[in-house]
């Protein structure tokens, strides 16, 4: 049954897919059980953090054996939502939206590209991975048509108001933003952005501050 | 001339990017100055942590005038390491990798993909982007004669550490893993690892917290 998903800090759902891979590796290898010991120093992080962590999921462990492994990989695929399927848009078929439009590993986590929108007239009409891509003017139908819930950005950053704005107006309530704008929503729209473009700064800073 | 970037805070670097992405558009509509409550008002945060975080690059501002647009522009660039050429090797060509050959954008962030390198003997030789996919074999080699110091793993997750030992072995010395897999490296080797889907799962979790 799904636990409640209230109030997990955001580090701790950060971890989850670490340990959820990590723990599948092992079920692959044919391991049983798993020890909070042993995925703490996979993470590199406290064993008593692990436990900590996973006491949000109600994942249950016993004393000196650990983890029951089966039950791990489905009990947390549960509680991080990636055995539900999400239907979401996807607006900007560029190099970075063809690449998820062709994204095998986004279906193992639960979501599922239904219609990829562009304004490029010679990409409208195509067709990337079964996804069709459509006219951006056409955005609003089809997701009332759809009930979609779940918009992603791929636009260059100068265009992602504007997209923003037509998803929320559509009925859109979660938005993956991976352009380097910052986006306004209402208060109910909850959205997540993702730029590698910060992660390259971090690195770059890490070097740097290294040497 | 560029600044000391040590000790400077993860959340501060994490956020430099879309000051810089934000002022860049300010830029183009011809705007000569920024005021921090400018920024602070796009960011969704108070404007002396703004002034505070900029207060790191040496950019100074004049009182009820703001920043000059240009020269901040030209420090922060400097700051973040973006206008320094990086070369970095790639392994793995599946979608995601490809993608980043591809990427106009990471380059404009000073990212140089150089040569790319995979196990599939039937992308082996062929040319993304000009920029050729040799043998994983060669790699070493090819690391040596061109003096590269960063590597990007996008490979499928199980083979992650075997790159990176491949890549402490070659003398690169910052790792980006796209991989959800954690990897083990020496302590002085420097790894950033971005994976799309731990967002995907912060997604899902706010939308199941908003309900």
């Amino acid at each position: 049954m799904k636990q409640k998903v209230k109030n997990v800090p955001i580090p701790v759902i950060k971890r989850m897919p670490y340990y959820l891979s990590f723990v599948k590796i092992l079920q692959v290898n044919g391991d049983k059980y798993v020890s909070s010991t042993k995925i703490a120093k996979y993470m590199g992080i406290d064993s008593t953090q692990v436990t900590k962590d996973l006491s949000h999921t109600g994942i249950t462990g016993k004393t000196r054996i650990g983890y029951e492994v089966d039950s791990f990989i489905e009990i947390l695929t549960d509680f991080l939502g990636f055995n539900k399927v999400s239907k979401a848009f996807i607006v900007g078929v560029g190099s970075l939206g063809s690449s998820l439009l062709q994204d095998k590993g986004l279906a193992a986590f639960g979501l599922k590209i239904d219609k990829a929108f562009d304004v490029d007239e010679y990409k409208i009409g195509l067709t990337i991975n079964d996804i069709d891509i459509h006219n951006l003017n056409d955005f609003k139908l089809c997701a009332h048509d759809n009930s979609v819930k779940i918009g992603i950005i791929t636009t260059p950053s100068s265009e992602a108001q504007k997209i923003a704005d037509i998803m929320v107006d559509s009925g859109i309530k979660g938005i993956w933003n991976f352009t380097p704008s910052r986006i306004k929503v209402p208060n109910d729209i909850v959205v997540q952005n993702t730029t590698i473009y910060t992660n390259l700064a971090i690195l770059y800073n890490k070097l740097s501050s290294s040497k």
